[in-house]
């Protein structure tokens, strides 16, 4: 039984193929913002693939997909392992990130299946959508709703970064279901992901144990001061929208330095209008990302830029109004599932290390209704969000076959 | 003589009436960008006065529309005086920029051509291509063309800000032409302009008789880093394009308090690449507006801004390049056609004061084939480039009795 693995060459086969939707040319990379046609094609093709597995497909109201396999001999009675993530992408993203959680969960499915096995829990495979938000926020959306956090009318209103309705953009892609949420609480949820980072890398570790998660801050400001000639508004008169923008964006790094160890921060999006050159800016919008695994330290930062966005309004006689996008605190993992993956990991040989997940994931809201533990993978150079993402075959091997000796310990081992 | 007038209602309908076309609703703003269908239907407009009033009317290869009204008496031989401006605006601009200029020059030729008087110089009425920048660089990009500073092939092959050919654009709205470029050098040139500046309203003066303008540099800088993981990636592996330009925009401030004076600077325009909230930023383009009424430093300016990108593109691990979009030595105007304009003023009873002008105009191009000056008009709160420029229809009347005195003097009282 610890022989068994998976097949590598098929996985890696699944996750060109679903790279090829929304592939960036010249680039190993993807861009497949959540809901677009893009998204739209992925979704039937991973559907096909659930299908051809003889997975019982379920959509519910967020579009949220759940390959549901129950296999030869299982009790359907019994509430099923999780396992899943996302196949979304930011505008200029990689192929690993969210794909290979959905994809190794279909291939440990194909695995336990064709060796005959079974197990006594049915396992399902969550694909949730708009886990990036990098179209609408808050990021993780659909995992949000599946575990009831947000209610799946506000979902669905969210305006997207486009001007978009999120309902609206669900419905034109067809992935508008009528599976309830929030969804059925699994048994258990195990997501594998890259990591986003370079911490596996740096070490020369092959598996990280994620026990926890960052807490994430995104907040949208809104700067309006007044348009004016660049050439003749004196520099006492001006109020300058786009100035007090990179006052902030500078005051963010700031924030990170200052308070240092896992504090980032981050502002990833500016726009002014009318952003032309011989014109001050009368207005600028951008985003500011703050992460802690501290809710505390997490909370100081949010309040020295609240602080700071005061005071240079009143020094540059602007308004600033200041719009939560994502508030998600520090998630703790389960400790005793962490366990098994750390026990497994390091039975099947891989170096295993206890991490912390920079980046936000499906799981840590599975984890507000069941254990859950994630699954690390390194990622060269720690890039992620970015087409030039990569981790080897060998390395998503290793991952994928820890994930189906935990699914199958979890799922084979319990019963009700 | 003294007692000519022109006629009030006659400015402000036509200046109401060419408004309407880009009006921006709910404002009396304009957005009417150059070689746009609304700068076309414009012309359009423009061109059916010029022949209502028997003006001549030819179009260049840059499309600047020339009027010339000979009047019944004036020996054609002779060189005209030359008045205009330009009716293309900012994205968000105002209905007096500009505008103002060209419709003053066509009611002082009806006012001319009422009395039955005439001049012994010929005088034409420029509509000059592009002046504001605002869709293609540089600035005043028809008056530069038209005084010999650019060539013409060089000038069609300008590619806008939304990527689009000047010369392709022209062609669309039907304003290629067939007269030469360089044109014709005029016997003198005036400029009425509003201020665009607070100088005039908070001195409480009726008319600025414009001495010299200021020296303008436009930069456009393009920062190449690192697309990554906001959440995931240490603050000090960060090659944070969006961080770098918010640097820059703020020491351009730091460059203008420092240098002090006349000095100005403005980061207008900031575009970032991917734009999203999680994503440190791979690229940001933005571009740096300098500007002083000394060369000299506004090229210490220059020189502090290129010195600051190198040593920040070394801190942070990011490549800038830098483009010159635009770059204008200040200009002296014609010290004896500003003593005309100010004496006029002053005679005709208006609270007259020498100004520098901080925007740059199409007076300051036509300055270097012919003597040259500009007749300035306050503006409400220092505002231009903005919807809400305005100054009352008084103080035009003030500005376009002074024009047309000026012009009758320089037209009229000079022998070839």
């Amino acid at each position: 039984m610890e022989h068994l693995q998976i097949n590598e060459k098929r996985l890696w086969g699944r996750l060109d193929e679903l790279a090829q939707i929304g592939a960036m040319p010249g680039t190993q990379g993807n861009s497949r913002l959540a809901l677009t046609n893009e998204d739209g094609q992925a979704r039937d093709l991973v559907v096909s693939w659930m299908r051809e597995l003889g997975m019982e497909v379920t959509i519910d109201g967020i579009g949220n997909i759940v390959g549901l396999w129950k296999g030869p001999t299982t009790s359907p009675s019994l509430l099923p392992v999780m396992t899943g993530s996302h196949i979304d992408t930011v505008r200029s993203g990689g192929r690993f990130d969210g794909n290979l959680g959905v994809l190794a969960g279909l291939e440990v499915i194909q695995t336990i299946a064709e060796q005959g096995l079974s197990t006594e829990h049915p396992i399902a495979v969550g694909v949730f959508t708009g886990e990036e938000g990098a179209r609408f926020a808050p990021d993780m959306i659909g995992s949000l709703v599946y575990v009831g956090g947000l209610d799946l009318d506000t979902a669905l209103n969210t305006i997207g970064f486009d001007g978009e309705r999120l309902g609206d953009e669900l419905e034109g892609i067809g992935y508008s279901g009528t599976a309830p949420c929030p969804g059925i609480a699994p048994k258990a949820f195990v997501e594998l992901h890259i990591e986003q980072g370079p911490v596996l890398e740096t070490d020369g570790i092959d598996i990280g144990a994620v026990e926890n998660v960052q807490g994430i801050s995104w907040t949208e400001l809104t700067i309006e001061g007044q348009s004016n000639h660049a050439g003749t508004t004196p520099m006492d008169m001006r109020r300058d929208a786009g100035y007090v923008a990179s006052k902030i964006s500078t005051f963010v790094r700031e924030i990170a330095t200052h308070i240092g160890g896992a504090q980032v921060g981050t502002v990833g999006k500016i726009d002014l209008h009318p952003n032309l050159v011989n014109v001050v800016a009368s207005k600028a919008t951008m985003t500011v990302d703050l992460r802690n695994t501290s809710g505390e330290i997490l909370q100081e930062a949010e309040n020295n830029l609240e602080e700071f966005c005061k005071e240079i309004a009143n020094e540059e006689n602007v308004v600033i109004t200041s719009k939560s996008l994502a508030r998600f605190e520090p998630v703790e993992f389960n400790e005793d599932l962490v366990d098994v993956v750390a026990r497994i990991s390091n039975k099947l040989g891989f170096s295993t290390q206890r991490i912390t997940s920079g980046a936000g994931h499906d799981a840590q809201m599975l984890a507000r209704v069941c254990p859950s533990a994630m699954i690390f993978v390194p990622s060269k150079d720690g890039l992620s969000h970015n087409p030039a993402e990569y981790t080897s075959l060998e390395e998503l091997t290793a991952g994928a076959n820890v994930l189906l000796h935990t699914l199958l310990e979890v799922a084979g081992g319990c019963h009700e």
